[in-house]
């Protein structure tokens, strides 16, 4: 039948076929040489292949995984296991310690395209970058830029340093204003609560500790140079002071910190404590370094410096001042601002902060220092940060609609939670102006700071932890006992078992 | 005529047609869903575009580069120039003054399929992996596996600490000696010539010159704790160190080297100088901490630490030690051994370095400092170090063969160049059995360590720097002015301009 004459219509049929075969074919052909990946299709496809496990939702395979008869292995959220991460523990505590940022891992799920980054095996091999700096201007452009956008803090006048993370600028500063400053000794404050000892450690954690076993020395220095000089400050507050001290020592000597004791111990500064003391000290000889973090760590409140004068400096730390996390009432715009993409985009593991510096000689301080200590940020880094922030700040803030959301709902669901107690109580913070959103909006702030309210209840973290709830002390922030710290930024996976056992704690009030 | 009835055997080709079109038909919808990159599509397409800029050969685009006209730009090698850099200046300097390992660059180029790396936009968000470490294991296993392909080092029975570079690691080595040795204070040495002090700073600058200013104190204390203890060296040797340090200090108070002599000043340890000079003092009070560079730069000799005794630590930097520059003679066995990306695969400015390290306090006290001082190493420096030492262990050598040809057949030119000349002269090294390629192999090292012999040319560098040759100076590494150091390590061009500059001035000998 085949074989048999085919009736005059399908002349025409054979030859639109023969024209679709050739067109088929130099489809094919030219998809393959052209407008495809060659080099680069190899990591294309590891990449992909990794991330299409899964893992239930739960978790997620990375391409420096473990790997199982050759399948990436799924790396669970706390409380999941199981080879896809679908079985749940329920009796595993909920951990909020950390300020590990997860929360923003979903966002860079569903915008997977617009963050992928190929780095080829070329890429940046030298030390420095064209200009023999260290530092990409690219990166520095787009920062410039993302700034503006958001309207969180003037950058014309300022200098851009990059750092390791936050933790080597805060480090850099210091070291930068103790040496611009003046050639006398540098005493470094901050205010209650303050966010200075981290597990995950942390600059200020390190500086908190690394003078601890100094600070003796220093407050009989200081208690010596009042009673010779009279500066200004009562030898009975640096006679509290090295009490005070005595009790970080005591802290310092416990198994935990006595390694971080033992760092470094500079000669050019020292944290004594908190700003309140020294109000009205800065008149004097001693140079004074203030701390301020805001967005606040742990109260997520907006702060100012405190001490005031020509012998104070104040080092802001603004790593929260982004729109997922509060109100931006304007740009900051002081001499001394520190940011990082941990907390912006949520990329901790990337390590990669920068500062904006007004004083020229200070900025050239913090660049040799950061070149000194490890000769600069690392390339790759800077190329991932690039990516990031050129993506953030080339759309419509949609990431900051996505965090505030986040944030937001899960402040919500925690006040709701303890609306019902009169046990434990959180931070009120009051609905704001925000120049970026151009209206006034509710709190969504990275960190709940919880109070247990009974008077029997002193040991807040042990009534939570008995409850399942793994918290931060409020010791150390510098608070009572009656305080800890939840993190609400971590995955929804931890948020959402957190207030499964608060929820339960509540309702065993009575 | 096509409406004509077509004959019977093309009934059969209409037929194949259709089957061929459906074939195609499948080809290209399973092309488009399967085996093809989807969202990582767009990323790969961008680092090839950019790769695709050919810059003459003089140069590459990098995907951070400028963007003119939306076509990345390229940047040049030193001495040329243009929009493809094509074009040459002759008068241009040939500056061999960095130790930047760009050499490797081509080697990546040509391996460009199996080092392309695509970071997923969520790649480790996380500060810690998943055990909690700072530290990814799939490198650590792949840095042992490497070692033990090229019988480098000993890695059974070491932990392994990740450093931003080998920079911090020194530096963390010192802290963890000092501290774990014993609770006095620990002196640094090394011997001559050394490399303490680059322009593009390391923690070998950084402790030199941290130190300098607080050496008169150290010292004056030594000369009283000699007197006092009699710890087995000479009063007139600490005084000769001491007017050595006088010296330092002169350097160190020139307006280059200020701000690196004011960074930090640590309580724990202090650079004083020469082994040699400490060689009887062993056995007293203090500790000694002794830097042993292996293969040494500046002159590519394998080395041994020249102090023993109980108080005597070694900190054994060997990131020249792979086959590229030096016969691997054993694997090296020691405490501390430090090894760097930078000269492994030539990737500077990726910032990675691990060290092996044997006693379990002094590792702890390295990782802690490590996390302290910036929470670890960024984790996409991480994935980028993987992804390289996993190519340069699981093939058969090939970056080692490329390495030792190209740092083999520059050190052949560079000989032959000088063998005319009676004026200047470069080290002899040994040819020397190879365990790595299993026979007796001619030198191929980094540097270039030259000398002027001519009593007039007291100046070196000086007499190079007229001739068009930017070298480092000598006395950077504690020699005599009549030294310099050549790095051989840089791209093709700035060789070829240094031969091109050397020939010229061997020529105008008589």
């Amino acid at each position: 039948m085949a074989s048999a004459q085919l009736p005059p219509k399908y002349g025409k049929c054979f030859v639109c076929s023969m024209v679709l075969n050739m067109l088929l074919i130099m489809c094919l052909f030219v998809g393959h040489t052209k407008g495809k990946p060659g080099w680069s299709m190899r990591a294309a496809m590891e990449a992909e292949a990794v991330a299409s496990e899964s893992c239930s939702g739960h978790g997620r395979a990375y391409l420096d995984g473990l790997l199982v008869d050759g399948k990436p292995v799924c790396e669970c959220n706390t409380c999941f296991g199981g080879p896809d991460c679908s079985q749940f523990s329920p009796d595993c505590p909920a951990d909020v310690d950390s300020g590990d940022p997860l929360f923003l891992e979903p966002f860079w799920m569903q915008n997977a395209a617009s963050s992928a980054l190929l780095v080829s095996g070329w890429h940046r091999m030298s030390y420095s970058y064209a200009d023999d700096s260290t530092i990409s201007e690219e990166l520095v452009k787009h920062i410039r830029k993302l700034h503006s956008i958001v309207g969180n803090a003037v950058t014309e006048g300022r200098f851009i340093v990059f750092g390791t993370g936050s933790t080597q600028l805060l480090n850099a500063a210091v070291h930068s204003l103790a040496l611009t400053n003046s050639s006398s000794r540098a005493v470094v404050v901050t205010t209650k609560p303050f966010y200075p000892v981290n597990p995950v450690p942390n600059l200020r954690v390190f500086l908190f500790f690394n003078s601890v076993t100094m600070i003796a020395i220093i407050v009989k220095n200081l208690i010596q140079d009042a009673k010779r000089t009279q500066i200004g400050y009562e030898v009975s507050e640096l006679e509290s002071i090295s009490s005070l001290t005595k009790q970080y020592d005591n802290m310092a000597n416990t198994q935990a910190y006595k390694s971080q004791t033992d760092f470094f111990r500079s000669l050019d500064y020292n944290f004594v404590g908190d700003t309140s003391l020294f109000k009205n000290a800065t008149d004097g000889n001693a140079n004074f370094i203030e701390f301020v973090t805001s967005p606040n760590n742990p109260d997520g409140l907006l702060k100012k410096a405190v001490l005031e004068g020509p012998h104070a400096k104040a080092i802001n730390d603004h790593v929260y001042l982004w729109p997922h996390y509060t109100a931006i009432p304007a740009p900051a715009d002081e001499d001394v601002m520190i940011f990082s993409l941990s907390k912006l985009t949520g990329h901790a593991g990337s390590r990669f902060g920068w500062a904006l510096i007004k004083d020229e000689a200070v900025y050239q301080a913090m660049s040799a220092y950061a070149s000194q200590i490890s000769l600069g940020v690392s390339h790759d880094t800077q190329l991932v940060a690039l990516k990031l922030i050129k993506f953030v700040a080339q759309g419509k803030g949609e990431i900051f609609d996505f965090g505030f959301k986040t944030m937001r709902n899960r402040w919500e669901i925690l006040g709701k939670t303890l609306s019902v107690s009169s046990r434990f109580s959180i931070q009120e913070i009051e609905p704001q102006y925000c120049s970026f959103y151009q209206k006034v909006r509710e709190p969504s702030p990275a960190y709940g700071w919880f109070k247990c309210e009974r008077e029997e209840d002193e040991d807040c973290y042990a009534v939570l932890r008995a409850a399942g709830i793994i918290t931060r002390q409020g010791t150390r922030f510098g608070a009572d006992s009656r305080y800890v710290r939840l993190s609400l930024i971590k995955t929804q996976d931890d948020f959402d078992l957190l207030i499964r056992k608060l929820t339960i704690l509540v309702s065993e009030e009575d």
